[in-house]
């Protein structure tokens, strides 16, 4: 089973962490897929996040981390993947998950996606909410991966 | 019954003109009521909108489309309707036409909002996703009506 | 246009009323369509509720209240009528109706379903509500039309 | 992977049937495993249950249909299987279904949930649907498979 | 400011227990008012529950165990409390709560409702998976206070 | 007991005004925090939208009225407050609130968030639905306090 999980991960956190351990005990191969987002402003740039997490993955062979652009399904058809994995946390994730999880499997049937949950303590974790703490100066060391951790406390020039 | 289906339209999908042909069942005259959203770029300016929701009804004597700016309530007050047409897909979208659906009430009290319910192919559909679908070069073709296909593969050089 | 607006009205609220009002301006005849709900234990029979709602709206020639039984599409088309009534109130209210919408739908493609809202001081009013204040000896005279409170005082013998 | 698929499936409808055939794809193994539920009134017992079920997935090998009592977590212990199999639909399975997932994980850390969309077309369709439209003599032959419509049918005294 | 806790707490669990110690920080007295539901077969007695959670706060000066019956509202004029206290845990809870929360202060617009959060390990823990798990033998000793453990052995023979 | 209101107000409404006069009557000290958003362009100016507060509640000593900006826990440590208010509206403000509460609890363990509800005639009443409604000259005057009012007046050059 080739599993991909797609995101911007802008930055990384432990919740999505969580979800690629989780995720990584069935996938004979899981692609963590790492896109830019057209709409939003970035934090890091794609090589920086790109880099990050296969620095949190080091020791992980089944483990591949890629950047990604175009269609999700083509980037998966490419790599020959047919599982997208995906974080459930909240009823407003749900919807939106939904909704691309129906576009996938509308643009190629084949694709399924496939939701897990994060321990309850990831819940409440987002992007948004880490890079919103780190500006304002406060402790997210335990909200991130370690080498997360570090390029944010560089980025916002807190020693 | 005079309705009024009001929305930006930035495309037209199928799923809006599953829409429009339930309710024109029922109302005398339905006019499709494209609006300028100051908060978001646009695809297609409100003359290509316009243009492309007219040839999909073509043939319909009792549809009408229009451009609209300034409040909805006004609009409809010079052309008499008094019914707003909305459909709901899913949580998110009912939370945010409820709370339309009171502020309208609230500026003019005998304006009533109806909510219909389009076929289950098209619940997860929207204009965001075609968009994104579109704009990495991928099949549009079963999610929009004809004429806005065509405006698509023009604006994004697709042969 | 022939609507129908079926529920158990157990009892019949001042939400309730409130939608059948809207709805009645703009259908040619609404039909109150009162059901025996075989899951639930009821407060009062059918013909009581069906008593009940009759005086409330016996001035108003375009209203038929009605009981019935078996599957509402199957009544509807004893009626000729092809448009179905639901208000909405809340999220939970909107998942239910939708099921039973498409539920409908799949039955007899040419039922519809139409939601309206109602009044915002009947957002958080139900059935159960009233009939839980009603039992405990509460006030619930603002709650319900005239002859269903005479009717709840009556059985809970409140003076 | 071993999975688990459980539920009450009373009836079976073609939504179950469909996740079935979505999670068999990628399980070595996949076990149905039907439960007793000792708050609700049965339409079918436990054993017509099995016994359907097991005749829709006669030809599939990897497909074990089961009863089970007890602790759905030691059942799984007893099979060896570590994931559950859940099907989304809407945003009330979602938080119900979250609540068991953190409840399942908490008495045994390593059994993991695993949630899949079904089809569109099954998005609103439940066993509670299909036993008020069977009971009311409604077709419900387009909504669970052919072993199950032929046993409603007998069930209703329908010819 | 004297807060009500009110609820049918059958049993009480360690999410109940985590909003008790919250609300009586910035609570002079909290109450917490056990109810008997009519609608639903209880587990423990009345008697029983009130028990279990004085032996759970017997330390603590400013928590008052009580029952009560009537209308909550009429509860808390007797005992002149102002404030209801509720814990909000899912999407669900919220919407039912709300429903509440309006319901009471229609009948007394002088109360008023405050919400608040429990951990986020109790999230998805309530009184129904308690006794769900404890009925099949499983575990339930991290999620209830021992005073409700040792009844709940009892209760199911288990040594 | 300090509780902390904190939020944008841009404009603040009388829903707002709604949920700070519930609050005022059970803390000791509100302060009504206003902070700058950067991810928002503004319609009033920080100091504009603290002047405005600070005239609606002129009256009442208990409500202090400022501006802050970093951490939310930080500027509560400042100030010795333990209570943060928030009002409550639909189920995505919930989800929303939640993710803040955990969030701000993680920062700081001894502080706790307490949610409201207003009056049920502000419950669609927002910041976003003001500034659309007053930009289009229509009549906001039954939705906000008078001094925002008339600011917006101004703003929007209406005589």
């Amino acid at each position: 089973m080739l599993g991909v999980y797609p995101g911007s991960f802008d930055p990384f956190t432990l919740g999505h962490k969580d979800i690629v351990e989780r995720a990584a005990k069935f996938c004979d191969k899981l692609f963590i897929a790492v896109s830019e987002n057209i709409n939003k402003k970035h934090l890091f740039t794609l090589d920086e996040r790109v880099e990050m997490i296969r620095e949190v993955f080091s020791g992980n062979s089944n483990i591949v981390v890629e950047s990604f652009s175009g269609l999700l399904v083509d980037y998966m058809q490419s790599r020959n993947a047919q599982y997208i994995i995906r974080g459930l946390r909240a009823v407003s994730d749900f919807e939106y998950e939904f909704q691309m999880a129906f576009a996938n499997r509308n643009i190629n049937n084949s694709v399924e996606t496939i939701f897990m949950v994060p321990g309850s303590q990831y819940l409440f974790l987002s992007s948004t909410i880490v890079r919103d703490i780190a500006y304002n100066k406060g402790d997210v060391s335990n909200l991130v991966p370690e080498p997360v951790y570090k390029k944010l406390m560089e980025k916002y020039n807190i020693k």
